[in-house]
């Protein structure tokens, strides 16, 4: 398919699938041919905007559409699986919002049913393309932070509670693709601990940990029912710590040149105080890129698909990210057991 | 013992321990008499600032002191019990910095000693004597904020790293004494994560998870190895929300008329959305007491000896705050478990 | 014309034109009739989105559309004065983006013409119609503030440089309209200082200076050079005071029970010290309206023109704007001379 | 008077007295050997903390202390001017609090007399000795920030409010001192407009602009009567811009590697739009020292009475400074007028 514009059709016409359809009909290497939603007059709406030649309210006949290429799924998550196994099966690559699927042994049939059609899988982590997460990733991988001690992530507001979901399943995939992208392994097992508040029947607010081989941890609070807005990220390293606030403004990621190290010999006069020494110097605030994170998403797909680039955030990404959900959620079923990592992958 | 000073003798003369002796000396109805520090020179500076007549570093020695009322143990955790028991046998009341104790059982032995002695245990929970948390008690005992939903502390900074103690014994008191004075019950259970990096031998960042009856939970984080200082608290309540922000420097607690509530009756035309309606009004920053917290519990203690008032941070609330400090040891220990917080109640 | 919408004209299709239309398109009781732009495929694609029937690139051919009753004139301020008056002249409500004119005597020339004509002029100070300057407004109204003392305004950012203007006449409108909106009250005199950096040919930082009768003060700072974005107002009064963060996401205007008080009597053992007594209460952040001001404009424009309510902004409030605005000026060329406000009056 | 310690007397131990008393105290270098206060008892209490053998109410008895080398002056301002000229006259070095005198010819009297006399006049202008503006200085000096463009101030709060100074004579020497001693030059010019409010006898809020040669524009407000504590300055230079916020607990002091430049050739199609491009890089804050302001003031003041080192803050810095102070109330008195800078030197 060298040299055309790969094919889009988009399913799912709510909140974020217009995004998802402007982008890639902005994109020079891509168009958007097929638009479907359950409710047509919404599928229309858009396409009207987008000049979009072919609306339908069944997805059966947007795979019909001439020489697709691509499948963006954008609809609630609890039809990710047999939406992408269908465009798979019909030879499709896809793009599947997050979370990919709703439990593991369905992202890893997705990812074994791809690799066997021979197309690709994407997962929309949109935040992993902001500016400020790719600029976070480059100070992981060129040792600038050192070594990673801890990830600690507050996602919270008032609003936008979910019926179908909790709290976990609708906010924590971006922390956790997040912590995914930069730490670059799996971890060693989950806990969570969450509560459904006011009648709800999912919980509006959790709390998840992730353990990691070593000393490095994983922390996301997830909330509906807070009063203000905070969406705030910590890094800590051995050698430098980061701020990433997504609420600021400007200057959204922080760089501190902090740390403290510990003698080898104990403090002779104080047995019970360490030699500890701290190290405070100047902060720093990198311009970050700020191009529309989606589009830097839709660049990288359009250019995976041509064979130009290897996709970021492919379907093992979006598998990962699922096994700690799940995780999460047997945790918070279970009242706050560990779950080992291993424990909740599928039947291979 | 109407009428006559309360005569106080202080034990221990490092960090904390002058401000209590400050306290002392200037409230009206008492008078510092002793001071014992193991570096007797130590001791015998602050003494002479504040015109103390004793000074000792044997804490035998101090106890002597001629119609000692009140002995105040400002001494590192471990040696609280051995001090507090001797001081209650020899029928003195004490006042014991935070953590009361380092285990349940001592905490349980010292207040069944008072009890049998007829003397007072207070402890040195200082920020629930702070114009900010008398303030969010009263909001909380008035209804104000309806049914308590979760309490989020967070107390993260770069420093002041202990050796003999992990970061949960030593920050989260603060965090727990808030939560007890607010919440007035016990726990169901608690579980921890926590880890030491950076070569040092204890945690120095943990996550404590708080489970009450109903849907009630608490979640602290401390951590000393953060870019910048936060000490944040959050209240979910079903009528009001508020956040404590201590670092702030006026306007501490503010108060936000903002909730939400479930319809009983789901909407009809989409299955998976409930009928939520938030509600978002005016925010509150009351004017709050500014006396120091010592001095406000100093003179707690002081009218409690007269009889004139009761202890508001007793022996069973330093106990409470140890049960709870232990529980997150021992699932710390155990790898984030559960542990029931009767489960570490001592030998009655 | 009761019953029939209000049928609109509009010229300018730049940045705030499309702004205008939208509004006055979405309003049950008004219609976007004609558009108008020298650059004629702007004004077309306006159009196309707002269906407009008429578009043209010619001023007098808009003026011709049927049964037009508001002519909205959206171009630079240089053109305003010539293209209100031809569309009062024609017998047509105007409204005027801010500043009126850059004249005083064009603003009063246009008063006058459009009272001969029995027209209405509505002049856009858009922040009048936000809902934190409104809520403000009522605090001054109704006492609650007291006797105001200062109006002390900050607006700068980095960019946006104009070349047409300087940032006097681009940004201190805003502030200026607001100040006159809260006082209603002409000033006594204004002094400006400014200066033009890095071979700009206008002004890009200035201070502007505006005295009331009594003791009341207005002051506005508008800089294009700065490396921060501030638009800040504090407001203080005898009873309260208050700051309008414009920056803020949320809890805008904050309103502070705070003062202080002179004793008659000075201290006798002092002679150099008043007996000043300060006041500090709670802080209240009340919820604001959130209908966009520009949704609000309209709908006073729309009834003003139907005779159901009076105009907010009308050519009065213009004319008051730029007799500051021209004050302001005039006291930059003077090297800051102080200009009596009576000196800046037309031909009267 | 090589080898021996600087031999200090202090004259006023009200607020600020006792600062200087402990920081010459502390210093290796000096000792602080007479006290004097018109309250016997005043002087007495700080004597007997830092073990001063002379005691007196009369300051001609502190002159006679033996040895004396350095009279501090830290009274009111009004009596700034006889006791530092009996100082001098007696042949001591003085450090004189700010503002050195109320009056330019006074301080240029003070300046003439101890080049005379062969003695150090030193004014307290203590900001300039803080970390946060020896950095600022270091960035002028370097040229990292280009040519400077404006100086931007704002120091406000509620409370403090004097009787006998206006709020120009107590706030803005600070400004004008960091002003001064980072530009290093004399203004071309100064107004001032303020306003006494509540029945104050003096002015309470006032604005002062400074002009210097070339487009540099000072500009400073200060504010008894405001609801919050605000005190950031802004200095905006043709290459970096930077902002210093003293309210911030860290990160003080932020650079913005932020600009904007104008192309030569105004844009043909545009004719009212300039080529302007914008330039948004990476914000620094630089670790500032931390050691105490008046610390480093003291010994680069007991250095230069050795010989060592040249005084930082000299007469003329102070002399400069009240000349702008003096300038700013001539201006006040005048309804705002604009005052030229030589129009206030002295008698010469």
């Amino acid at each position: 398919m060298s040299g055309r514009a790969v094919r889009v059709g988009v399913i799912g016409c709510g909140y974020w699938g217009p995004n998802l359809v402007r982008n890639f009909s902005r994109h020079a290497g891509s168009e958007v041919v097929a638009l479907c939603d359950s409710r047509f007059e919404r599928a229309t709406r858009v396409g009207a905007e987008f000049r979009v030649p072919t609306i339908t309210d069944r997805p059966e006949e947007l795979l019909k559409a001439p020489d697709l290429d691509l499948v963006v799924i954008a609809t609630p998550s609890f039809s990710h699986f047999e939406l992408a196994k269908s465009a798979i099966a019909a030879g499709k690559h896809v793009l599947v919002m997050k979370p990919l699927t709703t439990k593991t042994e369905h992202a890893e049939e997705l990812c074994a049913l791809a690799e066997k059609q021979g197309v690709l899988i994407a997962v929309d982590h949109t935040f992993v393309f902001s500016g400020a997460v790719r600029k976070m990733r480059q100070l992981v991988q060129s040792g600038e932070l050192g070594d990673l001690y801890y990830f600690d992530s507050v996602r919270i507001n008032l609003g936008l509670i979910q019926a179908d979901v909790n709290v976990v399943w609708d906010l924590a995939p971006h922390d956790i693709s997040i912590l995914d992208y930069l730490v670059d392994q799996e971890p060693l097992s989950v806990s969570a601990t969450g509560a459904a508040h006011g009648g709800s029947p999912t919980e509006n607010i959790a709390y998840v940990t992730v353990r990691y081989p070593g000393s490095l941890i994983g922390h996301v609070h997830v909330n509906w029912l807070a009063p203000a807005k905070v969406r705030r990220t910590i890094l800590g390293g051995s050698k430098k710590m980061l701020i990433y606030d997504d609420v600021e403004p400007s200057e959204k990621l922080k760089i501190y040149d902090k740390g403290f190290s510990v003698a080898k010999q104990p403090a002779p006069e104080n047995e019970y105080q360490l030699l500890i020494s701290y190290r405070s110097g100047d902060m720093h605030a990198p311009q970050l890129e700020t191009k529309e994170a989606l589009a830097v998403e839709a660049d990288n797909i359009v250019k995976a698909i041509s064979g130009k680039e290897s996709l970021i955030c492919d379907g093992k990404a979006g598998l990962r990210v699922v096994k700690i959900l799940e995780a999460a959620q047997r945790s918070m079923n279970q009242g706050g057991t560990t779950i080992s990592i291993d424990a909740v992958s599928g039947v291979r």
